[in-house]
């Protein structure tokens, strides 16, 4: 047995090891934060591997209101899947408090919905950590849906800050950190990548 | 003006000149590190995003040999994306690496093509990074056919580490750190969301 072979031997002793041991099967709750690049985009191609394999999936995105972003250009018509945009554009664009909290609650009550519904594999909440950071949404009402929800049920929310009652039930939090990005540097977002 | 609309204003005119600043229109390169989940979906992610918008992509996955996985699934049949395995399963799996260094090099050898051709406007490096970490693959080949690409297009390449060169010449990096992940308390990888 060469070195090479003793290396990638003991690694994948450790990683069986690890598979042996993760035995429950049940949906999960992850939380993509941070302020880097990333954690929208990682939930839609999150969302394509579900459908991949035949799920059905639902997205609800709270704050982009508009309706001409890749992902919603690209998922739209898929068959096992509903897609919701709140649809008032960002806050600082709208600049009308009561006219934002009533688009949440309506986004909200949809989502609400899906998370009641057993027949939906994966759930994303696009940027909706906005919400409670704004004030718009109480995280009570939607601790307490994400509890409750069906038990293979699996969810994403993604946004810059994430509220501590959502952090206490997560099963998995990714924090994405901008260490650097093109558009400090001068680069023009594109479609595609941006949005 | 109440207090929220001159916060949000306040807020709107930061990203507006941001916006008014970043006038360059180009390609970017893009690294997505770290040891969190979400670098492989947020490419795939970005992917849809892009194709959503009519552009061209093309995947390379490097490492992961497996066919059955919820990206290819979802992606393999788009009219207007290239998609290619290495296909030698993980690496430490197959224990064999003059094996997996030929494969490395079959995988960088159509990587280098589509780095040459225009008409492609993403191209994601799938855990590109381990190439360089194993030794399997030179890194300056690599940045110099990046560095030579056509100027409007885009690459993603992710994986945990980055080589030191991929890091001096990209245009955005973000690092996505594990603050809890699902796994290590119990909880089975499942189709749909970890593959």
């Amino acid at each position: 047995m060469t070195d090479h072979q003793r290396r990638m031997q003991r690694k994948k002793d450790v990683v069986d090891e690890r598979i042996e041991k993760a035995t429950e099967e049940r949906g999960v709750l992850i939380l993509m934060k941070g302020n880097g690049k990333g954690k929208s985009s990682s939930a839609f191609g999150t969302l394509a591997r579900s459908l991949g394999h035949g799920k059905r999936g639902a997205v609800i995105q709270f704050i982009k209101g508009r309706r001409e972003t890749g992902e919603y250009l690209f998922f739209r018509d898929h068959p096992r899947l509903t897609w919701q945009i709140m649809g008032q554009g960002f806050t600082w664009e709208t600049q009308d408090r009561a006219r934002d909290i009533e688009a949440a609650e309506a986004a909200w009550a949809v989502a609400k919905g899906l998370l009641e519904n057993p027949a939906i594999d994966l759930i994303v909440l696009d940027e909706m950590s906005y919400m409670f950071k704004y004030g718009y949404l109480d995280v009570a009402p939607i601790v307490e849906a994400l509890r409750n929800r069906p038990v293979h049920q699996n969810v994403i929310i993604t946004g810059r800050t994430m509220a501590t009652p959502l952090q206490e039930i997560a099963d998995t939090i990714s924090v994405v950190n901008d260490e650097r990005h093109a558009f400090r540097a001068g680069v023009k977002a594109q479609a595609g990548i941006e949005y």
